[in-house]
Parts: structure tokens; sequence; C-alpha cells
């Protein structure tokens, strides 16, 4: 663990420029009638849950390297996780995967409490084998033609319910790799009948304060077709199961060129968006750290959010989805919930009064021009300030590198064993 | 026109070949219990309706290069869609753009008449602005922030559907460029409140035994966000609307990779699937003859829809809207008419209680198969067929070559003007 | 005009507040070891050239929608570039196209002495016909098949040079859209080796100082195939013409998800860069105002620029090249080239030696920090400096709009008739 | 293996019927002055080769559901690779992908000589670590910036060179996945140096009559930028490196939308088209069965493939390379040798004076349904007559399947461990 007396000590020499910096960046949007310490509140409240798969080193079906000190069991990730939250102050929630997570109850959360943490949405795997499985998820899961399968998958959607409620969880995320290679392969209608009538079986189980996540994606691992493959699948999902069934977006999980801001506009009119799986990406679902390939991607995305928080029932789940395969992790998952938070505080500058004029008046250059004077604003000292109020890090990544943490649990973990080992 | 006699006298040295290659094709269905003439019915009765607008030479932005006998006005292009559903007997109905085609209900009934066509959906404008408009489209029509503009939108529409009703039409498509260029410049939720609202107001004025039909596009004329960018969005308006409203495919409105069959399965399922806009693409809306890019692509479409035949409900509106920037807008007609028609037709071969079998067993190598035997089987002599028995041509290219038809009205039809011009 | 005094009249309110921000930025610089002044000596030599055409109203197939006061030939043109130079001090070259710029060489002079101005590479247009025009270029121009039409094509190149001349150009750009809508429409290879041919004889007729960029485009015009579709093409083609012959980048012109600062960095080492056509995109060839809809695209593209100054002999020409179909264009070429100035400017700012030292030791994540920690630095302070103490505008828009000079021009410019035609 | 009394005894029943389409099809052609003996003999000289490692079960980062008998080693792989080609007639090398398919030079050909095959390129892997490397490739192999990492890299492409002198092999084929993941990971120019200079090391060690490959490919594994990203770059590596340097294109190695046929003619025109990795794809790099989802894709490539046949110096290496995660390998491996074959025919039906005449006159209607007429000719009479007579089986499927091999090798080889593992 990162005690807050290291914290402390790397902020110490740091303090005073942030000051400086806080100041002369209040001083200037206090110019624009904006009163920095409203949005040093807003920063503070930021939150978004981490995956606990997101703290081991990821791959590629050609080849996984894994780093020092990957963890071994959700102890370790917890323990990751721990030094994240203590660093950034931004991610007090951890999301488990059903069956890599698994664990006694109160072991779990006896290693939460003792990190300050807790538990967000619960994730099932229905698109790998288990050692003991009766049924292949080869062919599908949740809209696999045979029955016993389709039971198999809800039967083990129902069980991450049940861990979920033991651990103070409210929502499973449901995302399955069904779908077809080759055109033919399946009968797309029908596969979806299947897909519905399955999940209405795990509506059926979910909890009355629960809520459910249908997660789409355009492909992979199905290479032709993909059972829930965009928004509007999702959406006709989340319609036919009720109220407590809801969109989640990953930005990754999109066709080359969409708009995807624009989803979460349309999501939000339909009263079904959910929540988010942040990442960022170029070409596929590349799952790199969030914010570091299109910035103003994630920008206008917070825009609609920020946008749209005085919509009744909006209740989002924020969550970071990625994989980092040439980093290591707890950095990632740092830099990106900080990317998150910027882009959040960002969205937050954006002078609305002013926007909504320049709509009415199709001003199309001074609307446009009213987004980007609040990107490029360098909310940095604000986010530092957050962070250093609250216990945290000025800067994360360098006393995260100072505190050894990496070399330390490198000791401790097993080295993990077939390191270079691919699928291709 | 082109004569019954001038068809006749081209399909005559034709004819026996053509009875050889039926002979030889229906032997070798026969061997998988393919009935033939089965097929040859169901050529016999395709129909797909092509567009007024189709008949002239397109353009981009930077460019426009006619050709000799451009129609100057309706009647000149209800002249022309007479030649293509004299050759081919595929294209019986014409689609009309008002106000690029209004004329007197009596005068369009007549000429129509002469060539046995009748008149598909309607589709009105409000992409362009005309000389004598009060308010301009430039920053959007039916969901414009302007009321007035919006009230003018919606009336066009209604007009459309009044001039419809005049002429036998049962269905309007409403396609709008709205959208925006630059983040910011719409609230896209209130836009599409906006949109949705003028939409309602022009469905109320939709008699009894009509469809409205909401046709979706990711980009072009805008360029950063567009109101109706997806079938989710279109589904989310037909959906509003309410039984009436549908949602028409046009093949080329999707971002790249998209699987187009598979949003026609899903719209199937909802219960708002109305029709097509056929063409084909490689970019984006190149608005290229239909089955001349990814003929596999249109395959595939058909397969869905033949699958679907039975389904309750389920009634078509079937249209190609295309541009003919290098060819003779006539021949790339035809020549589309017949690649729709022949996709149909090799759907119509798959052996789909096979299909079935290695679905349910999973059998993705066999069931691709199965769809690829159908594609690849040669179909032209069933097309041929079904042209000849009806009076159509057995090769409607070399035929209305011959003729000499677009010489003659190269003649007639005065040249247009401003030949060269482009907008960029 | 927008007169000097104008100008200083708008800035003297601004003035104070700049200097705090310029002094604040320049203390926060200070503390990483940067000199303000350095950055500010580099945003002042600054400078990109605009397109004349790009002060008019552009549009789509669908339609286009003039404001009011469009240019009705150079002059007025030239007018609109004096303005976009004095408001912002980056622009003070001009790029001409033949023949809609053709004029008599002393008067181009004399206007654009008036305003200060030069004139940049010289564009030569094959891609439209021209009302006394011989040979049609409506299947192509310097890749037809007929030898008199690319003479003719030849021979316009060849003028474009001659009347270049005579304004002091040095380099001639040139775009075609040859191509093909359908496979097989041009045999590929032998299309390819006419263009080569066409373009040698061009290069002969190149003088000495001169140098000739050859510009590739995915698509758009041609919908299946376009003669110098990428930057390998335009590679062969430059490698083939000589030392002479460079290849231009225009940021719309990939395929989607190409990685663009990647064909930057290979030119370079190609020793093949010649300049860039700057715009911004989302879909396609949109030619949307730059760093508009992708900020961290343009800025990744400036570090590579930036990274390569020293290159021996590296020469660069940039040029805006967009179309502005809903804003007023003149402001939409100042925010552009206020926003590349700022891209140049951030990039400036990377840290290059904690860079380098990163990727040798791979740490891909500080790596990737540094760039998006010069990108998050706002240095509006920097530019606006630079504008004010070179006798530019602090604020240009503000100053723009404030100085009614689009009020004054359309009433004294000819209304633009045809407003809403479109192609289609 | 499948003995020739087993494929005999199965062609026996369906002999007749194919004589009988033979012999139609023949009719059919013959009226059109096409010989359908001189499309049979073509048939039969067809080869293809097939890579090791595509007879094993594929995966992605997901999972890998292998399915029975997975071939445990080389000689496995290579007795499935005999029933590829005793079946098909069409497959009779083998490509070899070091260190999986290392074993004795003697044993390898003794397997090869017992079921009629050969060897094909070699293929290195740096992709990937190997249990007792001293250096990881986890930051790069070739290009990294390490001097000892690309030693190694170099030494062991060095070794794949001294393995394929030993078996006949007389080309290597090097594919690296070196790239970053995030902007600034690493220097994109001096990368690129690092990757020249090792290739050089390697193409000095390159003998007399061998060839290289440079295979490029957009992403994956590397998701930001790949060094040989696109065949510009593969294009200035065969330039560069000299005269036995040539470029692989994979068909899934491209951006969307990108016209592949065209990347195909400029590889030819600059005389550096070495040859093919074939598979089809829909989204990404799916190494999907060739031919089973854009087929006309694979027939456009042929076309150019056949219209160049009488280059000089055009001598291509074809070779299958995919990925099969849902079917039995040596079923899909068969399949898509014959649907290359297929398209390698009817490429060779292209009526090509005809064609050259419709592109001399720009008639693009018809020269494009010249290409069409080729495409939609149901070549499959001829090349089961192909297979037929030169040993194969006429429906190498359902002759597999009846067999028993699967079954067979099923009980003989070990049980893949690991089954369900992902890397995610």
């Amino acid at each position: 663990m990162i005690t807050k007396d290291i914290i402390e000590a790397r902020n110490a020499p740091r303090a005073a420029d942030l000051e400086a910096d806080y100041a002369a960046l209040g001083a200037r949007l206090a110019r624009n009638g904006i009163a920095i310490d409203d949005l040093l509140a807003r920063a503070k409240a930021f939150e978004v849950a981490v995956p606990s798969w997101g703290t081991g080193t990821g791959g590629t079906r050609f080849a996984r390297f894994p780093g020092g000190g990957e963890p071994a069991n959700i102890f370790d990730k917890l323990d990751d996780c721990g030094v994240i939250h203590g660093l950034t102050q931004a991610t007090p929630r951890v999301s488990l995967h059903i069956p890599w997570d698994k664990a006694a109850p109160a072991d779990l959360l006896a290693k939460a409490e003792e990190h300050g943490l807790g538990f967000d949405a619960m994730n099932s795997n229905t698109f790998q084998d288990q050692p003991d499985q009766a049924h292949s998820y080869k062919f599908g899961s949740l809209s696999h033609v045979d029955a016993a399968t389709r039971a198999q998958a809800i039967e083990h959607n129902l069980e991450c319910i049940e861990i979920g409620k033991t651990i103070g969880s409210k929502a499973l995320t449901v995302w399955i790799g069904d779908g077809a290679n080759f055109p033919g392969q399946t009968h797309m209608g029908r596969q979806f009948d299947r897909y519905l009538s399955s999940m209405k079986e795990i509506y059926a189980g979910l909890p009355e304060d629960w809520r459910i996540f249908s997660e789409h994606k355009i492909y992979e691992p199905a290479f032709y077709s993909t059972v829930v493959q965009d928004w509007g699948t999702s959406l006709l999902t989340a319609q036919e199961l009720g109220e407590k069934a809801m969109c989640l977006v990953d930005l990754g999980h999109h066709a080359p060129n969409v708009n995807i801001e624009m989803i979460v506009s349309r999501l939000i009119r339909a009263g079904k968006l959910g929540g988010f799986h942040f990442n960022d990406s170029k070409y596929g679902d590349d799952d790199l750290d969030s914010g570091t390939i299109e910035p103003y991607r994630l920008f206008l995305v917070w825009n609609e959010l920020v946008d749209a928080e005085a919509t009744p029932g909006l209740d989002l789940a924020h969550m970071i989805d990625q994989s980092h395969n040439v980093t290591d992790p707890i950095e990632s998952l740092m830099i990106s919930a900080m990317e998150i938070q910027r882009a959040f505080v960002q969205a937050s500058l954006v002078d609305r009064v002013a926007l909504a004029g320049y709509q009415e008046e199709n001003d199309a250059l001074m609307a446009s021009a009213t987004l980007r004077a609040a990107f490029r604003t360098d909310v940095e000292p604000i986010l530092a300030m957050a962070r250093m109020q609250t216990g945290g890090a000025i800067d994360p990544i360098a006393t995260y590198r100072a505190s050894g943490y990496r070399a330390a649990v490198s000791e401790t973990r097993p080295v993990v064993k077939g390191a270079g080992g691919g699928i291709v």
C-alpha cells in the first residue's frame, strides 16, 4: 500500500506551484463569470469505477507480454485498485468479473474496506469456456441454438447477481460475444429471439433495486455478425426487457466514423442510457487508455452528459474498460481515470447559455468555438487540487513510481506462467 | 418509345439459345429438387420502382457532365421510365420527387398510362431552397430552430401527400439533410425533438391507407451530425409516430463495415421495415448501380427478405435510388433493376430446409456454403425468360442501344445549360 | 477593408487581460524551462496560405446556400483574403485556382500589394468542363484514353505555370478527379501510365525554381477507383517525375482510421513531403474547418513537422483547403488559420529531450503523456500576443464582426444567382 | 490418410452429373468463343500454398475453442495438409512457421514426400516471446530500440532461411507486429530506420535464388501505429532492400473501404508485387475463409492478376493465411483453396478484348457488365472436373466427412490442454 505519508511527502514540494496555477486559472475563469471552486467541487465529486481485470496485463490474439507483479487473484487486484484510488481519489468502486473474481464475500468485503473501496456492476462471462463447464460457448451462449447451453449461461448470470448481492453491487452488465463468422451460420432473427428470451429469464431474477446493462459491440470475437451489434439492437433489448434494463455504451464498440456522442444523446432521449465503458481506440475495440487517442471525442461525450445532468431519472454508471498491453496497468488506469475526469471538468466549463444562444441563431462558428474554448482550457490545476485536498497525489504517476509499489509486489506475487503464449 | 416490334425483332435470334440455357439450368436445378418454373413465376412477379430523377445524369459537388437527350421535365422522365419498364418488365412504378416533378395530375396519369406505369412513394425535398421560398433550409428544415421554417417544411410534405393522392401513390418518403457541420452547432437532443414534432404533424395528415417512410443516413450533406443518422434513430422515429410509420433502408447510408442485412433482420423483428432504396457503394453514399460493387451484399439482403416473406404484415416498398454520373441513366436503371431481380431469384434458390439444419447443428461451413451455392447459380436464363415471356427484351441493353432511343431524344429534347458547373 | 484603427480600437480593451494571461503562462512555462518569447517568435513567423476559392460559400451535390456578399471575382476574393490576413497576420499568401481566378497579372499583383499579400501555389482544374472547352473531362483528364483530351489537360496545366510565373508563384498543385465509378471501367495500370506520361510533360515545363505537388485522394468524384488514390501512388509519381516533384497531403483524403501523421513521417523519410492542404473531417473529404473535429490529430501532424524541422531540404508549403457551407467563409478561414497555428505552437512545446528518453526506455505511458501535456497547454495568449504585436486582432472574429465588413460587401457585391441549385 | 480408393468411391456416383454439367457449360462458353478445355487446363495448373498453422483451430484474444484431433506438431499438420491437397489437388505446398514447426529436415522432407507435398515460403515469428528467449519482443523486434533485441530478431530470421534451405523453400516472409499503442510511444521515423537496417542484414543473408517478402498491415497487435502499415511503406522497404525484396499483400490488412485490387495494380507496375496471403474479412484482420464475405473483391484481385500474367518478371507466391475459429480447419482450408481457384478461373473467363474496347470507348456500363458476366458464370463444373481428373474429389467436403478422418485423428492425437483460455 501507498501510505498517506508517502503521498504527502511527494505532494509537499509541488503544493506551492499548484496553488499558484490554481489561482491564475481561477482569476482567468472568474473573468468569464466562472467560479473555480464550483468546478473543484465537481471534480472532487467525480467517480469512475475500475475493472478488476484491468489491473493485469492484457494482450492480443498474437501474444501477451506480462509485466512484473501481475495480480494472481482478486485480492491482489483489489490491492492494486486501492493504490489507484488512493492516488487519484477518483475510483472508489471496483467492477468484478465472474468467474475470474470469485471468492468468499466476507473476504471481498474485508479487502475492499481495507482500501476504502466498494463494488460496482457485476460482469458475467459467457464468452469463454471454464474447465468444468458442461456445455461449450464455442457457438454462442445466451443465444445458442441449444436450450441446455442457454440455460447454463442464464444460470451463470443469475449466479453473478447472487454474488453481487452479497457485496453490495446493484447492477449486472451483460456482454456476450455471440454472433457468427460467416453469412448463414446463424439465423439472425431467431438468434436474437433466443437472446431476448434468455435475457428475460435473467431480468426476472434481478432484485428490485438492481439494473441490468445491455452492451453492444459491432464485432469481435464474432467476425461476420454479432447479436447485439449496435445501439439499435441494444435499445430494442432494453425496451423489451423493461424499465430496469438500460444500455451501456463502450466507446470502442462502434463502426468507423460513427458519431458516438449522438448515440449518447439519442439514448438519453429514449430514457435508456445506463452508463459507459470508457477507453479509447483508433481502429477497432483497441481498448487503449481513455483520452489518449482522440481526447476531443471524450470531451464531446461528456458535453452531452453534463448538458443532460438535470434529466429526470438519468443515473449513469461510469466504468473504465481497457486492455493494458504495453504499460503498467496501474498507471494506465490512473491516467485514464484522470483523463475522464478532465473531460468531465472541461465539459462543465462550457458556457451553456452562450451556446444555446448561438444555436438559436445558427451561429455554427461561435457555437463550435464555445465548445473548443472549454476543451482547450487546461484544467489540470483543478484536478490536482481536487486530489490534493482529498488525500490523493498531485502527480499520481510520479508518486506511484517513487513508492516502489510495483517492485515490491513483483517480489511477493508469483511469476505468471506461459508468458509469451498467443492464439493467432 | 421502343415498340414491341423492335423488342421482338431483337429477341428472335436469341430465343433458341435462351431456351437451351433455360432447359439446362432447369435440369440441373431439378436434380436438387427445385422447379425452375416456380422461380420463373417469382421472377415475373418481381417489381422495383424507379426514381424519376434517376433518369437524368447526376453529378458530384465537383462537376456534372450531362449526356445527350437529358429529360427536361417529368413527362420526358416518364417516357424514359417507360423504356426501362418496356424492356425489363420489372419496373412498373415510378417514384416522384416534389417540387421537381410537379405537374397537372391528369397529365401525369395520362402519360403514365401511355407506358403502363403507376406511381410509387412520393418524395419531398427540403434539402434545397426553391426560388420563391420564404425560409431557407440552409440550417435545417423539419428540425430547424425557427418554427416558421419548420412549418414551411411540414406544409411542403403535406402538399406532397396531396399530390400523391391524385395519382394513386400510397406512401411518403421523408429524407432530410438536417444536421450540423460542427460539434455544438446544434443541440442534438432538442433538434431531434423538433424533428419528431414536425413529423407528427405530417403523420397527422397521412391518409388512412398511406404509410410514411423514415430514411436514415450517416452523413452528407451534413458532415458532423445528421438528425436521422442510423436505423436506431429511424426506429425511434417510427415507434413514436405510430403504426403507419416505417423505416426505409438505403444500402449506401451506413458507416463503413456495417452489416446491413442484420439491420434488415432487426427491423423486420421490430415490425418496422418499410422498404429499400437500392444502390451500391464502396466509400460513402456513392449511389452507384445496384449490384456492381458488392453483389454478395445485395444477395444477403435479399436472403433476409425471402426468408421473411411469410412474416405477417411485412409489406415492402422497393425502389432504386442512384446517381448516374458516367453512364446513360436508362441503361444504369435497367442494369440495376435486373441485378436486384437477380439477387431476389438467387435468394429464392437457397435451400432453407438444409440451411436451417446446418444452423441447428452449428455447421458454419455448410451453412455458409449453402448460401454461396445459391449465389453462384447463374440465374440469367430465368431472368431473361421472364422478360421474354412478359414482352420484355432478352437483352435489354443491346435492344435499347439498337433502338436508337437516346439519339432520337437527343434531337428533340433541349440541350441542358450550364453543363460543367460544380460547387466544390 | 478593416483598417488598423478598427483593429487597434478593438484590441485596446483586451490588451491588459492578454498581458496578464501571457505573463501567467510564461511563468508556468518557465518553470519547465521553456522561454515563452521563443514560442512567441515562432508564432509570429508562422504562415499558412489561404485558397482564393475558400472565400466563397461551398456546397454539396445536394445544394449550395450562399451567404451575403459572396465574392464575384478574384479581386473580391483578394479583398476577403486581405481581411483574413489583416486580422490574423498568419495568411500572407493566396493560392489561385485557374481558370476561376484568371485575370490580368498586373491587376492581380496590384490588388495583392494593396493588402500586403503574395501568391502561393497555383491550382489547375481539369475536373470540370469549361464552356468553350474542346474535349470533356467526363471520363478523365490527364489520364484520359484520348490523347487529345490529355493534351488539352496538359496544356491547361502549362498555362497555370505561365500565369503563376507572372505573379510570383513557385509551385503547381495538381489534383485530378480521374478514376472510375465501376470495376472494369478503366484499365487501372494503363490509366496510371497515361497519367504519368502527362505529368512528365507538365514537369518538363516547370521552371527551374518551381516545384510540382502531387495530391492523392481516396475517392470522390470517382467512386470506385481514383488514379492517385493514396500516398503510395503519389510517392510513385513523385519518384518517377524527379526531384522537383513532391507529395501534398490533404488531411481529408484518406481511408477511415488511417494514421495520417505516420504518412507524414514516411514521406519525410522518403524525401518527398511537399506540403499540406489543411482541413478537418469526420467521414469523407468533408472539408470542414481545421481543428474543429479532431484537434489532437492536427497536433500530431504538427508534432511530426516540428520534430523534423532540421531535416535537410525539408521545405513545406502549407495551405488551407476547405469548403465553408454553413459559416461566413472569412470567419472559417480565420478560425482555421489560428487552429493550425495553435497546433504548431503546441507541438513546439513538446519536451523532445524527455520524449526521446521515454522512447528509448519504452516508457509508453510517459511518452504519450509528454505529447498530451503539450497539447493541453492553452497557448491562446501566445497566439493573441503574436497577432497584437504584428498589427492583427487579439480576437479576429469579434473584430471582424464589429467591423461590419460582411454587411458592407453585401451591399456592393452582386447577389449570386441560382442560389439553391443542387446536382444530386 | 484418405486413400485414392475412398475418393474414387465417392466420385463415382457424381461423375455422370459432372460430365453433363461440364458439357452444358462447355456448350454455352463455346457460343462465346471460349474453349472450356483451356479453362480446365488452367484450373489443373492452379496452386495455392497452405499455412501449417492454419490446420489448428485459431482464436481471438477472448477465447479459443479447439475441436477434436488438433494437430500436436508439424507432422500432424503435414498429415492434415496431405488430406487437403489429396482432395483438392490445389495445394501442393505448405508454408512453415518457425519456431512452431521446427523439426529435423529429413523428417520434414520424408513426411512431405509421403503426401506429395513441397514447402513454400518460410515465416519467421518475432511477435511472440519464446520460453528461452533472451530479449522480449514486448516493445518490438526488428525495429526495437535495443540493438541486442534487434540482433536476436535478425538472427531468428536468418535461422528461418537456413531451415528453409534444407527443405527446398525459396522465400522468407517477414511480418512483424512492431509499432506503438500510443502517440509518442515511438519515434516513427527512427523506428522505421531501425526496421530497414535490420531488414538489410536479413537481406544480406538471403541466398541468390531466394526472395524476401515484406508484408504490411494497418493495425493489430499494435493499435496506434504499425511500422509497415500499408503498401506505401512496404514499397519503400522493398525499394531500399533490392531486387530480391518484394511486397506481399494480405487481403485483410487494409483500412476500411480501400481498393485492394488497385494496390495490386500499382505494385505490379512498380515491379514489386511478390504474392498474397489470401483470406476474407468484414471488419479488421478477421482472417475468415477466402471468398466467403466479399467474393467479388476476390474476383477483382484475380482479374488484375490474370490481366497481368504476361508481365515480364511477374512471379507470384500465393498462400492462404486464415484463422479457423468455428469450423474444422481442414474443411475451411479446402473451401478457401477452391474459392481462390474459382476466382482465378472466373477471371480467366473475362473477355479481355471486348473489355479493352469498352475501356477505349469509355463505355463504363458494358465494361463493368463484362466483368460481372465472367463473375456470375458458375465454373464449379470446371473446378470439379479438374479435381476428378487429377485424382481429387468432386466434392471434397462430402468426401472428407465420409472418410471419418477427423474422428480417427481425434482418437490418436492428444487432447489440447487449456482449452478455454483467453487473454482479453
